[in-house]
C-alpha cells in the first residue's frame, strides 16, 4: 500500500481477463499443461484481488488453486459441487470461478468490498454453494446436500476441500463417521494439506500424525498425493471414480503460498519460523517480484504449448488513506498486562488456539514457555483443558478470536462456570470490524452467546489504558468466570479516562458531558464513535453526554437508576447484535430500577448479519459511524415523545 | 413405585451398609474375587439408589462396575485420579465411593435430592474431582488436570471413563491429538463399550468402527480387553503401566446391564429391539427380581471364597404420590403435530441425535424412514447436516435436549443462520425440571445462548393445545431459523388458552384476569406455577392478570406499549437464567417502548446454577413454584414504589 522499493513507490496492479482464460482452455495441449497454466493465471489474479483489498490469505490461495483449477476445468459436471470448508482461499476460489465464467468479470476488482466479494464464501455470490470461514464444518454440510439428493432421486457428487490445520477441530471427525457408515461415495475430501496454519507449521502446533491411518480407520478410502501436480490429480481423480463403496479423501501434499519462491513454505525453516504469508496483503516490493515470478512462469507455459504470451491487465493501485494519527491498538497493552500479572502470579497460564501472533501472545510464549499451552484449532479442548487447570488451582486465560470462543466451546464454558472457577476468556477481532472477513469473522454475537453464563462477566476496554484495570479486575478480583472483549483493528479515538479512574462493576463513566442525552456503549470502536457523534451534534447545539461502560452484561441497579433520573434520552450504542447486546442488559436494569422517571430509549447495533466490507462503509452502511449514530440521535431527539 | 406383582405390591428396598464392603475387603481371598464380590455388592447399591431416587441410569452403572472397583480397590494411588466423563454412570461411582468410605454412608440414601447426590457428577461431592454429564469433555479435562500436575512438579496419574456412544462427540477425537504429541504416559482412557446407547445399539446409531485402529491412529497405545472380567483389568493395568511414551485406552468390552440377566443387553436382539435399562428407576418387580438374583450371586461369591454371607439392609420404599390428575405433556401433541406436517409436507426431514425417544420421534421415524436422519450423539455435526439440506430445498426438523442443542453446535446453528435457510430446532427437557439429571441437563440457559441470533425466533409452548400452532408458525409462516423449546415433564396446569386462539408473533395472551399486577411468562411449567401463584393471591384479595407469552425472544414494541399502560406492575417469571431471559426482552422492550406510564418491575427466574434435586423441592428452594412466586409477588406489591 504504497511502500517504497528504494526511491520508487509501486502503483500498479496486474490481472488477467476472462477471454485470455478462455483462449488457454481451448488451447491444443495435454490437459494437464493447460490446467497448470491456467492455475498459475489464477494465482496473479488471486494476488491481485488481495493486493488491492489489502487483505486476504495468500498462502492457502495459492496452495489449493492446482486442486481447484483441475476440480472445475476437468472434473465437476452437472449436478457436481465444489466447496471450500476452511473458505479463506475464497480468492483462489473466486479467481477460478471468473475464470471459468460462473462469476462475472468484473467481481475480480472488489474483494472485501461492499457488493463485490466477500472475504469468506457467502452463498450471494454465484458459485458459492455454502457459507464457510468457520473451521470444521463442510463435510457435514456436504452430507447433507447429498441427503437432500438421495431424497430428490438426483444424481450429483460434492467435493469438499479443508484445510490441515482445520482437522483439528473435532468436528471433522464427528462429521465422518455417518458418511462411511453410509458408504457416501459421492463424497471427496480433499485436505490441502499445506502444512502451515494461521501461526507456525502444522507439525509444531498440533501434529497430525499419519492422516492415512486416521481417514483410512474412519472408513475413508485415503489417498495421499502431491497436490500441486496437475497429472497426479488427474490421475487420482480418475482412480477414485473406481471406489464406490466408500467416502474418498485426497491428502493433497501442496506447499502453502506456492507459485511465488519467497513466499512458499518450503522457503523457511518451519521449525522455528513462522510462515508470513498466511493472511494480509504482500508489501509492494514483494507483490511486484511476486508478478514478475509468475509471469516469467506463465510466458515459459506458453511457449511450451505453442501459445501466444498471456495478456497481463495493468492498473492503477488504489490510493489508501494513511492510517489516521492517534489510532490506538490494544494489543501491545494487553501483552504487556498479561505479561506483568503472569510474572507477579505464577499461577497464571495461557492457552491459544493458533492465534498467538494475532491474541498478542508470542512475547509471552518466549518469556513463559511452560504456561503458554498451544491447543491448535481445537476450541472445546481448549476450554476443557482449561477447566481441568482451574480445578487444579491454576489461572487459566484463554485466547481466540470472539466469534470462535464464545460460540465454539459454548457448553465447556458454562460447563467451567458450574464448577466456580476462575477463569479468563480473551476474545480478539470482536465487533464488526475489521468488516473484510465478513460474517464467519465478525464477532456480534457473544455478549448474547455467554453473557447468560451466571457469574461470568463480560468486559471491554474503550482505550489501551482500560486494558490492564480490566484484565487485573478479571484475574484478581473477580471471583469466578469472565470475557475479556477485544477490538483487534487500530482506531482513533477522542476518548481519555478520567485521572485514577479504576472500573467498577457495573458502573459507567462519563467520558464527555452533555444534557440533552447521554449515549452509553463501550469498546474502542463505539466510544470513539460516540465521541464523534457527540461532537457533530454539538456542532447543531445539542450537547451529548458520552458514558463508556466497559461492562457488557452486569449493570449496577443504583447506577442506572441515577443515570435514567439525570438525562432526558439514553441512546445505547452497541458493535454487537442489538438482539442480546449490552444495550438490552442496560434497558432491562433501567426498567428493573424503577426510576422515577424514565428517559427516553433509542437502542442502535446491528440489526442483521454484517456484510464484508471496508471498515468505513460498513460502519457507514450500518449506520454506526459517527455521522450515523449522530444522524440517527439527532432525529430522535428531533421527534417528539 | 408401587407397582404391582400379581397382588402383591412391593415396598422394600435393599442396600449393603459399609461395614461389609470393608469385611469383604479384608477377605483373605484373591483379589479378582474381591472385586468381583465388591462390585456385584455395589451394584445393589446403585440399584437401590436408582430405585429409591425413581430415576438414574442402570444400564451403565452396572456395565461400568467392574472397572470402577478394580480401579478404586486396586489401581488408583496417590495423587491418582478417577472420572467418568459420561457421569450418568454415577450410581455406580457413588456406591464405590461409599464403599470405600469417601462418601458417607449416609448420602446412599439421597440420589437425586436436594443435599443428596446429583444425578450428574459436581465437585461439590467428595471424591468427585469435575462436572461432568455432557459427553466430550472428560480427556481434555484430564490433560489439563496433568498440566497443572507437571507445572506444580507433582506426580499423580488420571483414569478418564468414556461412554462408547460418547465416542460420535467430535470433541473426544480433538482431544486425543495433543494427549499423542506430548505422550502422555500418566492419560489412561477407559471406553465403557457397552454397545448400547441412550436409544439403540451403538452399531445401529452410529457405528463407531474399528476402535483400536482409531485410538492406534491418533497416537495412543489401545487394548481391547473384557471389561467385566476382574482377572482381565488386573492383568491389563499392569501391562499399561510398562508403557510410558504415550498415553493408553483400554476398550473395555462390557454388557450393559451387567448382572442382572434380563436387563443385559445381551440378553435383546440389539439390531432390532431398543434397551430398556437405559434410564429410569426398575419397576417394581423388576427391582425385586434383579435384587434377588444379585443376592443368590452373592451367597455363591461368598461362599466360594468362605466368608460369611454378606449382609442385606431392608428398608421401607418411600411412598410417592402419584402425578397428579390433570397433568399434560407436550411431547405427544408434538409427536402427532410433526407428523401431520410431514404428511403434507414432503420437504420435512427430522434429524436427531440419539434421542428419539426422549423427543418423540419413534413413531416419525417409522412412518417415514426416508426422512428421518439418526446423527448419533454428534450435535455439532447433526446441525451443519440440517443446514446442508435447507440449501437444497429441504426444511430440517433438528432435535436434541435444549442442553446440548443450544451450546454444543452453538457457531453452526448461527453458521446457518447466515444463509437465511429455514430450519427448526426442537429442544427437549427444557427448563430447570426435571431437576434431578443436574445442572448438566437443565437447560436454563437456551434463549441467551442462541436468542441473540438475527430473526432466529425462540418459541414455547404453555400447553399441549399450543404446540401444533407454534410447530406450524415456525415451518410455514416464519422465514428464518426456529427454537422451539419444549418441557419434558408431565405437569398440571389450570391454563385454558382463549377458544380460535392463534399465536401472534411478539405479544402475549392473557389466560386470566387481574387488576393489580401482570405475570408475563411462557412454557408448561411457569404458566402454571403463575396460575397457582395468582390462584393464592387472589385469596389474599389480590388479583393478578397472567400473561402468557410464547415468544421467547421476540416481544412487539406496541404490544409492549399497551401492557406497559394498562398495568400497575408487570412481573416476569422465566424458567431460564434470569440473565438473558424471557423477562429481559420483556425489560428491554418495555424500556424502548417509551410507554406514558412505566410499571413497575420484578423478574424472577434463576439466579445460580441449579441444584440437583426432586422437582419440587428444587422449584420451591429456586422460589419458583406457586407458593414461591405467591409469597415474592405479594411482598413486592406490599413495598411502597
Amino acid at each position: 500500500m504504497g511502500d517504497l522499493i528504494g526511491d520508487v513507490v509501486e502503483t500498479e496492479l496486474y490481472y488477467i481477463g476472462k477471454r485470455e482464460f478462455d483462449r488457454v482452455r481451448n488451447a491444443n495441449a495435454a490437459p494437464a499443461e493447460v490446467i497448470a497454466l491456467a492455475a498459475d493465471m489464477a494465482r496473479l489474479n488471486a494476488l491481485y484481488m488481495i493486493a488491492k483489498a489489502g487483505s486476504g490469505h495468500i498462502g492457502s490461495s495459492f496452495s489449493s488453486l492446482d486442486v481447484i483449477t483441475h476440480l472445475y476445468l476437468s472434473e465437476l459436471g452437472k449436478g457436481d459441487v465444489f466447496f471450500s470448508s476452511k473458505g479463506h482461499d475464497a480468492p483462489a476460489l473466486y479467481a477460478v470461478l471468473i475464470a471459468t465464467g460462473v462469476l462475472p468479470e468484473d467481481k475480480l476488482h472488489g474483494l472485501r468490498r461492499l457488493g463485490g466479494l466477500p472475504g469468506h464464501p457467502d452463498i450471494s455470490i454465484p458459485g458459492l454453494v455454502t457459507n464457510t470461514g468457520s473451521l470444521g464444518m463442510g463435510i457435514s454440510k456436504a452430507k447433507g446436500m447429498l441427503a437432500a439428493n438421495r431424497l430428490a432421486g438426483k444424481s450429483g457428487r460434492v467435493f469438499v476441500m479443508t484445510g490441515d490445520g482445520e482437522l483439528q477441530e473435532g468436528q471433522i471427525w464427528e462429521s465422518l463417521v455417518s458418511a462411511a457408515n453410509a458408504k457416501l461415495a459421492d463424497l471427496t475430501v480433499v485436505v490441502d494439506h499445506n502444512k502451515f496454519q494461521s501461526d507456525f507449521a502444522v507439525a509444531r502446533t498440533s501434529d497430525l500424525g499419519d492422516l492415512v491411518a486416521k481417514f483410512t480407520a474412519f472408513g475413508f478410502h485415503a489417498v495421499r498425493i502431491d497436490g500441486n501436480d496437475p497429472v497426479a490429480l488427474a490421475h487420482t481423480f480418475r482412480m477414485l471414480a473406481e471406489i464406490t463403496d466408500k467416502p474418498k479423501v485426497v491428502i493433497a501434499d501442496t506447499v502453502k503460498g506456492k507459485g511465488v519462491s519467497f513466499m512458499e513454505g518450503t522457503s523457511i525453516d518451519s521449525d522455528v519460523e513462522m510462515f508470513r504469508y498466511h493472511s494480509g496483503a504482500p508489501k509492494a516490493d514483494e507483490y511486484r517480484l511476486a508478478v514478475e515470478e509468475i509471469e516469467a512462469r506463465l510466458a515459459r507455459r506458453c511457449a511450451a504449448i505453442n501459445i501466444e504470451p498471456v495478456q497481463v491487465e495493468k492498473t492503477e493501485r488504489p490510493t489508501v488513506a494513511p492510517a489516521p494519527a492517534g489510532a490506538q491498538r490494544l494489543f501491545p497493552a494487553y501483552s504487556a498486562a498479561l505479561e506483568a500479572a503472569a510474572e507477579a502470579d505464577k499461577s497464571i497460564i495461557a492457552l491459544d488456539a493458533d492465534l498467538a501472533l494475532d491474541m498478542g501472545l508470542l512475547n509471552f510464549a518466549q518469556r513463559f514457555p511452560e504456561r503458554y499451552v498451544e491447543c491448535g484449532i481445537a476450541e472445546q479442548d481448549m476450554v476443557s483443558q482449561a477447566g481441568g487447570m482451574a480445578l487444579k488451582g491454576l489461572t487459566p486465560v484463554v485466547h481466540s478470536f470472539s466469534c470462535f470462543l464464545s460460540t465454539r466451546p459454548n457448553e465447556q464454558i458454562y460447563n467451567n462456570a458450574t464448577e466456580g472457577t476462575r477463569i479468563v476468556y480473551v476474545g480478539g477481532l470482536s465487533g464488526v470490524v475489521p468488516a473484510g472477513p465478513g460474517h464467519s469473522h465478525q464477532s456480534v454475537r457473544e455478549i448474547s452467546a455467554v453473557g447468560g453464563i451466571p457469574n461470568l462477566v463480560m468486559v471491554e476496554p474503550c482505550h489501551p489504558d482500560e486494558v490492564g484495570p480490566l484484565l487485573r479486575w478479571c484475574l484478581a478480583e473477580h471471583d469466578g468466570p469472565s470475557f475479556l472483549r477485544l477490538v483487534s483493528v487500530p482506531w482513533p479515538t477522542a476518548v481519555r479516562l478520567p485521572d485514577g479512574y479504576t472500573p467498577r462493576r457495573g458502573t459507567g463513566v462519563t467520558v464527555r458531558g452533555g444534557k440533552d442525552a447521554t449515549i452509553v456503549t463501550s469498546g474502542l470502536v463505539m466510544v470513539a464513535e460516540a465521541l464523534g457523534a457527540a461532537e457533530r451534534l454539538s456542532a447543531q447545539g445539542i450537547e451529548v453526554e458520552v458514558v463508556n461502560l466497559p461492562w457488557l452484561n452486569v449493570v449496577d441497579s443504583g447506577w442506572a437508576k441515577a443515570l435514567a433520573e439525570r438525562t432526558p434520552a439514553i441512546i445505547t450504542l452497541d458493535n454487537h447484535f442489538r438482539l442480546g447486546g449490552q444495550g438490552q442488559h442496560v434497558l432491562a436494569a433501567l426498567a428493573a430500577a424503577n426510576p422515577a422517571r424514565m428517559p427516553r430509549i433509542l437502542s442502535l447495533g446491528l440489526e442483521d448479519v454484517p456484510p464484508s466490507g471496508r471498515n468505513d462503509e460498513v460502519l457507514a452502511l450500518l449506520g454506526l459511524d459517527a455521522a450515523g449514530i449522530a444522524e440517527s440521535l439527532g432525529s430522535f431527539l428531533a421527534t417528539r415523545h
